[in-house]
């Protein structure tokens, strides 16, 4: 497994267990600010402006300064250039924008760069056993609402991450977040694709995040002779489809193959939908 | 105004100025770690126990290590040692427990002592104009899902700190929080108690935070003539009440003086609820 690499926005590479963040920084002490990832193969970067804008959409939610975008690109290249591909021919690029120190300064601005886990590359192949859990609230309500800070990718991730832990202590690998409505609404760093009848359904992305790869499937559907098209689905709609898959820019499409501990049917359409998004 | 202070468990007063946490520490990228906040004044603490026992159990709840308390009773002294009482008499220690590196590692433990502002010095005589913002969640039913977090004083604050910026731009000084049922919750940093007919009544703490200010004027009420009542409350309870605080570690306590832009009377148990906090 190769170590992760850190660069800065001048695109100067420094050493990640060398600390970079004061103590009073926002994004640590109130997890004040955005992020986006970004898969990259064998130094081939995806689509860089695509993730550059949802940073800055992200940012513009919660008021923070516009991101330096030829800064990013900076840090970007510089990573592509010094990582090992051999070693580790799929990395994740995460680049981290905070509010910077709580009495003032500057905004703390990064890229690190991680091999991507074999266990991402595995559920590719392989699938993930997901469990369903309640978000404790409604997509459609909290999307007028921007105080909650709907559709942004913030560092206050520590929900998303315990959802995570709690499927792995009860048999699964991932979560899929319902809403109280009983609304089917996103993973907590994936989204829901669902093959109702070989139509692919998503759901209607209010107060959930847009989803970069969701965006390539769109795109490379028409051509694969797929259709795409955004719906309010539910838990019927789950036990209707013929199959189902959470899409994410790291493990690209990982088909569920399991809700609740109960075996769930394979798309016919899964290799197809994974050739989209495998380039 | 006096510049903050960083102490770590070893007792060791450090430059806040210099980074104290890796680019990759799952408190700044994941938002995944805890902290508790304590009013210290002209030296003396406040119940240490109290904030270190929720600090345990803000950390249990996240799966986290649990805190090291003598650690944190070692930097809290020292602060407290180095603290310059005459330049600012009032300070707030900041206990902060992260998960560490990504990769593996030890977590991340630090004190910082920062001033209270003077602001907030003066929302204890002048109070707080209200906006009240939908949660978009309702607190007994998040109670029950332990994936969400409920009780813990998680770094994931970015909403707390979005609803107060969303208050000030709307000409308000801070947010009380309503589920969607139209159940009263908490402020982002802060908990709700009406005075209704000279009792003064609180949210049930369901899916909100434990106030250990609250712990603290239930204790003095009975020798002050006053009973403190846990309740289901709603926007009808706030309009029938002779008055209303935001209570919390740092400001005591803050008569609401207005609520959506509407004047909100002043309980005539202002004096007294504020004398029990003020010790």
């Amino acid at each position: 497994m190769s170590a992760p690499l850190l660069a800065l926005l001048d695109g100067s590479i420094v050493d990640v267990a060398t600390p970079l963040i004061r103590a009073d920084d926002l994004g640590v002490v109130r997890g004040d600010g955005v992020f986006d990832a970004m898969l990259v193969r064998r130094g081939v970067l995806g689509d860089t402006d695509a993730h550059l804008d949802r940073l800055a959409r992200s940012a513009e939610i919660l008021a923070l300064p516009a991101p330096d975008r030829d800064g990013y690109r900076r840090a970007v290249d510089a990573l592509v250039a010094a990582w090992d591909w051999d070693a580790a021919p799929e990395a994740l690029a995460r680049l981290v924008l905070t509010r910077g120190p709580e009495g003032g300064g500057d905004p703390t601005a990064y890229v690190l760069m991680l091999a991507l886990s074999a266990s991402v590359v595995a559920e590719r192949t392989d699938g993930v056993r997901v469990l369903l859990l309640d978000r404790g609230f409604d997509g459609e309500v909290v999307a007028g609402m921007p105080w909650l800070l709907p559709g942004a990718k913030s560092l206050s991730y520590s929900i998303n991450m315990a959802a995570k832990r709690h499927a792995h202590e009860h048999g699964a690998d991932d979560v899929l977040f319902v809403a109280p409505s009983g609304r089917l609404l996103e993973g907590p760093t994936s989204t829901l694709v669902l093959d109702v009848d070989g139509e692919l359904l998503t759901p209607e992305q209010d107060g959930i995040l847009a989803s970069i790869t969701l965006e390539q499937l769109e795109r490379g559907a028409p051509a694969a002779g797929l259709s795409v098209r955004h719906a309010p689905l539910t838990r019927d709609d789950l036990a209707r489809a013929r199959g189902a898959w959470l899409i994410s820019s790291g493990r690209l499409a990982a088909a569920i193959t399991s809700i609740d501990g109960a075996p769930y049917p394979a798309s016919p359409l899964h290799e197809t939908l994974f050739r989209i998004l495998d380039v």
